[in-house]
Parts: structure tokens; C-alpha cells; sequence
């Protein structure tokens, strides 16, 4: 068990020994161990190896110029210019929440970025100015559209934050497909079958093999197949992958860059890096602040009340259960499994950091 | 069969007959029969007889004083007066594209108005300015939330239209739910089961019954269960409905007013009709138009040419059966169910119209 204190200094001195400044660690750091805090175990310390292998590639700018190219007083593309995603997310949301101030709304697409981490921090970065953030990116390609074999989108992750009053905010974040990757290593770990719907293997039959992704086959976008509705999910991914993507220049589909260093970058690029899209939207820019959090009370407490189904538990609202992770990991402290830790000493030891 | 234009003519009339201007019955009728065009045939002239009931009822105002209520540079929200959302929604749609002509972007949240048809139609209205459009709406609570037995959102539909170069654009027009109801009312004629992962009976125990919302069951979110994900559909479904309500001040979850006018409304309204929301982007605004087309048209030819699972047709854009749906209806005219038919003859005898 490892207290977020001591996950955080060793954190944020990796950072800071690929080259990041002061801030870009603090923000990186942050960034990645909310992963750990939420319970998104698979997005958080555990991909710092991951980080540092994309440095060591050449991918990762360790020093990058994040700048707008082009802007409205409503919009901006940002090149996060090979940036940590941990780092160029939360600028390009900050530009978002701006502009937000300004005329109400923000949008921001990024391109030539990273991976950044769970969309949901990005996303929650704007409830302490009492609005709606938004947050978004494409991935590298290991979902097939329905009715195909290949491989097109990323799980591209769709997270949502809405603030209320009394009760805690509403946050949304969730892959576009019917289980994200890291519920399937988790799997892989434990050696169980996968349920209906997630996975298909290489001719496109639906599989319960957590790993059939190394066969050839594919993740499935939410709804798993045609009966169950697997065009919406790939209609969201599709979404997604085109607001991170096409209106910044990033790459896009197959395109997209692998998270991993030892995988060859796909050839003939359509853009640059990989792409993300943030929202924010001033609460008060629609309704009184007063008025649009009591009722976002009422709605809370009204669907926490469902009546529910009997022997399952009480309906969840969207944040409910990483909020309370959180509370307890902060307390109680994070626990690593042995081969993320055998990770973290490879890396100690090689920056003459003790872990 | 009857012709587009045949059907446009009698529509047009009924909505001149209770009440309507010129002006809103030809952008009523426009609305409502896109839907037969584009072969939701649940949503267009079978509804008829549900819109002038509610006039009946006294729930629409065929003369609306439109109005917004609030606004910023970039958002805006907007009473519908009661009107036909039908008229309520282009109105507001035509703000959002104002606002995203002037900033950006333009966001519009909806109350007080009615069921506006299908979404899509509403989001293509941004296609023609170069813009993205956006439409989602909320509606009569039908939907069990993962874990419960009671119905508290609606289908709560979401529609993103994204323009292109050479290609037609990419329309995705979706409920939040693994199947729309239109899908069940198909199975409910045919005598025919649905799929799992579509219907749950009164006990929150999945059926395949699907009259089983007439005993108390309700629809499931997309995903189905929830090892199929259908949290992630229940999220969107709650994303759909605070945008469209709680912006708005519009009803919410279970206190949605119901479309058909027997059933009573529902007690201690939270707020006012149904809500909509609505979005249009620039396209320009984030990037040159031209670099954005081209990349949408390898974007869709790539996805196209996906290779396809052996014996599956290929991979569909989203928009596309719609688009090959409407050209056909459009030259072969459309044909309607004998009980509509029957419902559009009566209508016509009340108005003194022939049909």
C-alpha cells in the first residue's frame, strides 16, 4: 500500500527527470494519479513506465510550446506540440473555461498531443467555476465498426461534469465501447472469460477470450453487436475521433498513433499526434447559478431514489463511485499490483530515485 | 403509396386547420415528414393524430410567441411558448446558427415546448452554413436506469450532422436507448420477440416480450445490462435530459409530460414542457473549411472501405441507409400502415379535408 503523497513525489520526480518544468510535473503528476485515486487503475502510475518509454522514443516533448493556432472569441485548435497529453489537456481545457468566461461557452480542439491521462480530470477541471466541462480524445485503433474485422477507432473516451448544488457534481466519463481496455487486462490478470459483447475475435465472431486482441481480433463499440445497438457506440466513436481529430489536424481512425513505444507508427500520417476536444459551458451563461444547481439536486436525488431492482443495489449517479474510491484511497492509500511496482523500481533505478 | 408531395399538402393543411401561420405549418409539416423520407416511420405523418390531439388537449399553441429568455454571445435559452416542437425547434436551431455565425459556436437549450419529430432533421439545418449540428431532446419517461424497475428518462435521442467535401455528410441520428421505441412498435404489429438487451419487465428481470411495457416493464439504456454497459447508455440518456431541462428550466426525468394525451401529466411539474438542445459549429472556426472537408472525405472513404466481417454487408457512414431511404421515397413515394391511413382519413373527414 502506498500513500498518494508518496506515489505523488515519485511521480512528479520522474517528471521532472525527462525534463518537464516545475509546473508541467505538478500538473502531469496530478493529472496521472487521479487515475490512481478514481479506481481508473489501468490510466494512472501504472502507464508512467509508458510515458517515459514515448520520451525515450522521441515522441514526447518534454519542453513543449502548447499554442493556438487558430481562434474565435468561442474556439480554438491548440497544438500541444508532442506534449505530455497529462500537460497539453489541462491547457487546452483552461483555454475552454476562458472563453467561457467570456462569451459563455469554449471549445477546444487539440492536435499533435498525447495520451492524457482519464478524460474525467480534464473534464471536472471546470466545476469549481460553476460550469459544464467536457472532455474527449481519440486513442490508438482497436475497435472495429460494426459489421467489420478491422480495427478503426480508439476507445475514445467521452466524460461529462456537471456541477450541483448541495449534492456532489454529476461526472460522466466513459469509453465509447462496451468495456474499456483496462477492464479487459484486468481479466487477462485474473484469467476469466470475458461476458457477451465485448470482444470479437479476428473473422469478426463475437468472442468471450480477454485475450483475442493479441489473435487479430477487436474491442466492440458500446452495444456489442447490431441487435444491441454497436452502430450507436461506433456512431459515438466515430464522433469523438472527428471533433479531436478533424478540426484540429490531429490524426484520426487508423491513423492514430499507438500508446506504445515498441509499435510502429502507422505510415502515411493524415496529421500530427493524436487529437483531443474539450467544452466548457458557464452554467449562468443559461440559467441562475441558484436555480440550475437546486434542480440539478432534485434530479440527483429523484434518480438516487429509483426504486430499484430488488437485490441489486440503488441506482448510481455518474461519479458516484470514483468519488468514493477517491475518499478512501486518499485515506487509506493505493495499492499497486506487483508488476506495476516492479515497473516503478526499474525506473527508480534508473534515475537514482529511491522506490 | 403515397407521394411526398401528396402528403405534404395534407399535412400542411391540418396544421393551417389548428391554427398555425403559413409560415410555421410549412416548417411543421417540413419537420414531421423528414421522418417518413428517411424511414423513422414512428416519427412522422403516424403522428399526426398524436399532435392535433394534444391541441385538443389544450397542450400546444398553435400561435407561439417564441421567445429568448436569456442569452450570451455564444448561448441562449429559449421558451417555446407551448408551440409545436416541430416549429419550436427550427426556431432555436436557426439561433444557434446565428450565434455560431457571429462567435463560433452557438448553444441552445429549450423549454416549454413538444415533441419536435426526429432529431436529425434538426441538426442538417447547420449543414447548409458549413457548420456541425447538434440535436438532442428529451422525452416521455420510459427508460429503467441501470439497477432500477422504474421508468425515469426518456429515449432521449442525440443527432450530430457533420458536413463533408465529395461525400454526403455524416448524419448520426441515435436514442440513448439499445433500441427506440418505433423498433418495438415494429415487433409489437409483426407478432415478433425483440433481441435481449432491449426490454426488462416490471421486476427489472431482461424479457424479449415486447408488449412488456404495457404490464409495467420499461426500455434499457444502450448496453443493455450491465456487463453490456448499459450505464454508459443510462449516462447518456441523464447528459441528454439536464442539457435539454436543467439549462432550460424545462421538465426532467420522470416528470417529462407524456406525448399522448389520454394519460394524465405528470403531478408537481418541475419546470416547464419538454426541453430540447442544440448546437452548431463553425466549422471555419477551427479550421479552413476546405482542409476540414477533405479530411471528412477520407475520413468517410477510409471508414467505407473498412474491411468488412465475410457474409456482413460493408461498413456503413453513419447517415447513409437515411440518405438511400429519402432518394427512394422521394421518387417511389411512401407507404403508410393501414391504421395510419385509417387515422389520416378520420382527420380529414374532422377537418373537412379529402386524404
Amino acid at each position: 500500500m502506498y500513500t498518494y503523497t508518496y506515489l505523488y513525489h515519485f511521480t512528479n520526480n520522474i517528471f521532472l527527470k525527462i525534463g518537464c518544468s516545475a509546473k508541467d510535473a505538478e500538473t502531469a503528476t496530478k493529472a496521472l494519479l487521479s487515475a490512481d485515486l478514481r479506481g481508473v487503475d489501468s490510466h494512472g502510475i501504472a502507464r508512467l513506465v509508458g510515458y517515459v518509454r514515448l520520451w525515450e522514443a522521441g515522441r514526447i516533448n518534454p519542453k513543449p510550446n502548447i499554442n493556438i493556432v487558430h481562434e474565435t472569441p468561442s474556439t480554438a485548435v491548440v497544438n500541444g506540440d508532442a506534449g505530455l497529453g497529462l500537460v497539453v489537456a489541462p491547457a487546452a481545457m483552461q483555454i475552454a473555461i476562458e472563453k467561457a468566461k467570456n462569451v459563455g461557452t469554449g471549445w477546444v480542439s487539440v492536435k499533435n498531443s498525447n495520451h492524457f491521462g482519464i478524460a474525467g480530470y480534464h473534464a471536472m477541471m471546470a466545476l469549481d467555476s460553476d460550469m459544464i466541462g467536457i472532455a474527449m480524445t481519440n486513442a490508438s485503433p482497436l475497435v472495429a465498426p460494426t459489421f467489420s474485422i478491422e480495427r478503426m477507432l480508439g476507445t475514445n473516451p467521452i466524460a461529462v461534469a456537471i456541477p450541483a448544488g448541495t449534492q456532489p457534481p454529476f461526472v460522466a466519463d466513459m469509453a465509447t465501447t462496451t468495456a474499456a481496455n483496462g477492464k479487459l487486462e484486468i481479466l487477462q490478470r485474473k484469467k476469466q472469460q470475458a461476458p457477451d459483447g465485448w470482444i470479437q475475435d479476428n473473422n469478426g465472431k463475437g468472442s468471450t477470450n480477454p485475450d483475442e486482441l493479441k489473435n487479430g481480433g477487436a474491442l466492440l463499440p458500446l452495444g456489442g453487436d447490431k441487435d444491441g445497438g454497436s452502430h450507436k457506440g461506433y456512431c459515438l466513436g466515430a464522433i469523438v475521433d472527428i471533433f479531436s481529430a478533424i478540426f484540429s489536424g490531429a490524426n484520426y481512425g487508423p491513423w492514430v498513433p499507438p500508446f506504445v513505444s515498441f509499435l510502429p507508427m502507422p505510415e502515411n500520417p493524415v496529421g500530427e499526434g493524436i487529437g483531443h476536444f474539450f467544452g466548457a459551458m458557464r452554467i449562468d451563461a443559461f440559467r441562475p447559478k441558484e436555480e440550475f444547481k437546486t434542480n440539478m439536486d432534485i434530479w440527483i436525488d429523484r434518480f438516487r431514489n429509483a426504486k430499484p431492482v430488488e437485490g441489486e443495489p440503488s441506482v448510481l449517479i455518474p461519479g458516484d463511485p470514483e468519488r468514493i474510491c477517491e475518499a478512501h484511497r486518499m485515506t487509506n492509500g493505493i495499492e499497486l499490483l506487483p508488476p506495476v511496482i516492479d515497473d516503478l523500481k526499474k525506473l527508480a533505478e534508473r534515475f537514482e530515485l529511491a522506490f
